[in-house]
């Protein structure tokens, strides 16, 4: 088999046989293959497409390409959680102790923030001592003691899916379909979960910036989960603002932390909710989702999600005061609050943009490797749908720095846009695929 | 500017301006732009295609990417031709020094053969002794005294072209035709030409394949001449079968030879002469085709052709008695012979098939820098229209290895299609694009 023939066949729009897909990935795993090659094939598969088969191909082949977890030994059914990036996104944070306080086991392995979407490991970093770098008989014997584990993902996990994500942010080729798809999916099928919920984002604080794609992506994921065997439930949910009211580090843990002890801005305990009434239905503990919904809203009001979560602390070497007093969280010096000058109803957010501002701050990254500022952030005092006068505080910003303060807040002002007439308020959800 | 952002915009289908394609070629010719971005942005050009301000700006930027000449110290006026490649092609051989019998001097830089497309440098080196890396002074200085040279391409000379080339080769984006134009057009230019005319073969011995895009490119290249103040003719032509009756680099030599003296095939010779007169008419030494054709036969009918042939070989240390004596050119040990075992019109030749079994022979190369045998080759007996009965010769072929003679009749024996009914002859011409 000759890769320049392969690249050839998708450049022509043709479809590539389980052999060559296998051959380019285990291939360019092995460093056989080389980058310019995988280059001129991932841009050939961005601008040709894949079928299913290709892309369920593809997502095998990455999963293979290194160390799949089999979690039988410790958890009998194991649920996580996957969301495809958002601004304000702490929604694991919350999730994942709730729904193991519920009894079903979470094994989750998290990302971190790039650009101007955040990461669960930054966050959870936050908290001093907090390790995110398990070895994988260690996060195993944490999921059958605790029954919760938040992690970074093991090295010899879908190693392919590592080298090829490097590649495809420095030759555009990050956007297309079969690749998300098989990004996301290698790891979450090598990880060992027996089902999975996806939080698809979409609007301009997404990388799917119409429901059409979002849709298009969810589809694709729950197709291949369902033709490995997995159970997947997909939720398209709404990113045309930040979800909750915060945007950084400490502040998103902080929220959290208020929403496990039954507080929390509504929306965001509502995503909550949502999400993990639809993990408790996968993993087999309600009937239908009203009831698994109950059941979240109990274990949030009888306190077991927060012991669960001050035990993930605890067990991941997590200090255990700065979260039962979060004010100890890291905190910025510079705190400013910004009034809106004109009369109006918030139209849009450029949500993105928000999540740039947090980056200025220092509190996300430009490129992979920057350090991060967990004390930075963004606090949001208004949503789409609400109506300002002059003097209606509109954000907080928390910097360390002036001229980063000043520069985010020009970028937070620039990214609202207000309107004389009354706007609609941003729904939560859209779709659910099953 | 990023590269990364350049990629990303041809590949949402976006014009590039000339700032970002001078930004790539620029930086990839000093290697400051890796091997994997040049790839995925070959591939978005492929896929997207460039306009035509697009593909003069990436020709004129490969153009300046080394040294350019400037012949007009040597000749008032300089003529060049160029073939995009196909099989038995061994025109430059003859038009070049007839045309330069007639006044007008022609300075080429050729390159070598690759795949079923051979090289006239490999054809010129059949002949001991002949150098065809010459310096460029020593191209000038040959230019000036002799009114012809025929050299390989100098290494300064649009040398992002030579980096570009490599990488196409190897990452599925040869075919892309502002590539091709740009490639071909740039080394045109840096060469210093004043005119060029521009053999554009088309069918299965041809990389375009249909008249549409043999026309599409044609028509770009001429443009682009246009454009830059340079004379430029295209004349698509046909390579559904060999031109000539030989393929083969001593082969080719012999039978171009004979074409000096006056002999040659018919279609070859016809091919030469049209394609040399377009030369002189594009030189400004002849009122009209017609004019021009008859100073190119009287060039040949003289011996006046074949004297500055003589002279071209002598001042590039080729060895006279070998083109006095073609007999004694490298000559192939094993002369076999192949018959019609059928009776039938010859309907079809797949051409580069032919091509290929003269580099299964040694005659050609799969891989640049492959060694070349120069005895070996085919002689066809037969074009496309011809009759045959159970018997008839077909083709000669000449090997110096067993296996290879058995594949390479094997080769073009199915290369060969016939049809019980009458078939048409092909024409040589299609459109001439001025």
């Amino acid at each position: 088999m000759r890769m320049v023939e392969i690249i050839e066949k998708k450049r022509d729009n043709g479809t590539l046989t389980t052999e060559e897909i296998e051959f380019f990935v285990a291939g360019y795993a092995r460093e056989e293959i080389p980058d310019y090659q995988a280059a001129a094939l991932l841009m050939a598969i961005m601008l040709r497409g894949m079928d299913d088969r290709e892309t369920r191909d593809l997502t095998l082949a990455m999963a293979r390409s290194g160390e799949t977890l089999d979690l039988s030994d410790v958890a009998s059914f194991v649920v996580d959680k996957h969301s495809t990036g958002g601004v304000g996104d702490k929604v694991s944070l919350v999730v994942a102790p709730a729904v193991a306080a519920c009894g079903l086991p979470v094994g989750k392995m998290s990302g971190r923030g790039l650009g101007f979407s955040g990461g669960t490991l930054d966050k959870l970093e936050s908290i001093p001592g907090f390790r995110v770098d398990l070895s994988v008989p260690e996060f195993k014997a944490q999921l059958a003691e605790v029954g919760l584990v938040l992690s970074g993902q093991s090295a010899n996990l879908a190693p392919a899916d590592g080298k090829l994500y490097a590649l495809r942010d420095v030759t555009g080729t990050v956007p297309g379909l079969p690749l998300i798809v098989g990004s996301i999916m290698s790891k979450k099928l090598a990880a060992g979960a027996d089902a999975i919920v996806l939080d698809v984002k979409v609007g301009s604080g997404a990388f799917m910036r119409t429901l059409e794609d979002a849709r298009a992506l969810a589809e694709a994921m729950v197709r291949i989960g369902e033709e490995v065997g997995r159970r997947v439930t997909a939720r398209i949910s709404d990113m045309n603002q930040p979800l909750g009211r915060t945007v950084g580090n400490a502040l998103e843990v902080r929220e959290a932390i208020e929403t496990l002890h039954g507080g929390g801005p509504a929306d965001f305990r509502e995503h909550c909710l949502v999400i993990g009434a639809e993990m408790l239905l996968l993993g087999g503990r309600a009937d239908d989702l009203k009831a698994a919904r109950v059941q979240v809203e109990e274990a949030i009001a009888s306190g077991r999600a927060w012991e669960k979560f001050r035990q993930l602390i605890g067990a991941q070497g997590g200090e255990l005061r700065y979260v039962d007093e979060p004010e100890r969280l890291p905190t910025a010096e510079l705190i400013t609050e910004v009034r809106a000058e004109e009369v109006g109803y918030l139209a849009r957010v450029q949500t993105d943009a928000v999540g740039m501002a947090v980056v200025a701050l220092g509190g996300g990254r430009e490129q992979k490797g920057d350090p991060i500022d967990h004390a930075v952030g963004l606090v949001m005092h208004v949503e789409v749908g609400d109506e300002v006068e002059v003097g209606t505080p509109l954000f907080t910003v928390h910097a360390n720095d002036i001229d980063r303060r000043e520069e985010a807040v020009a970028r937070v002002r620039a990214a609202l846009s207000f309107s004389s007439e009354p706007v609609d308020r941003l729904p939560l959800f859209y779709n659910r695929i099953t």
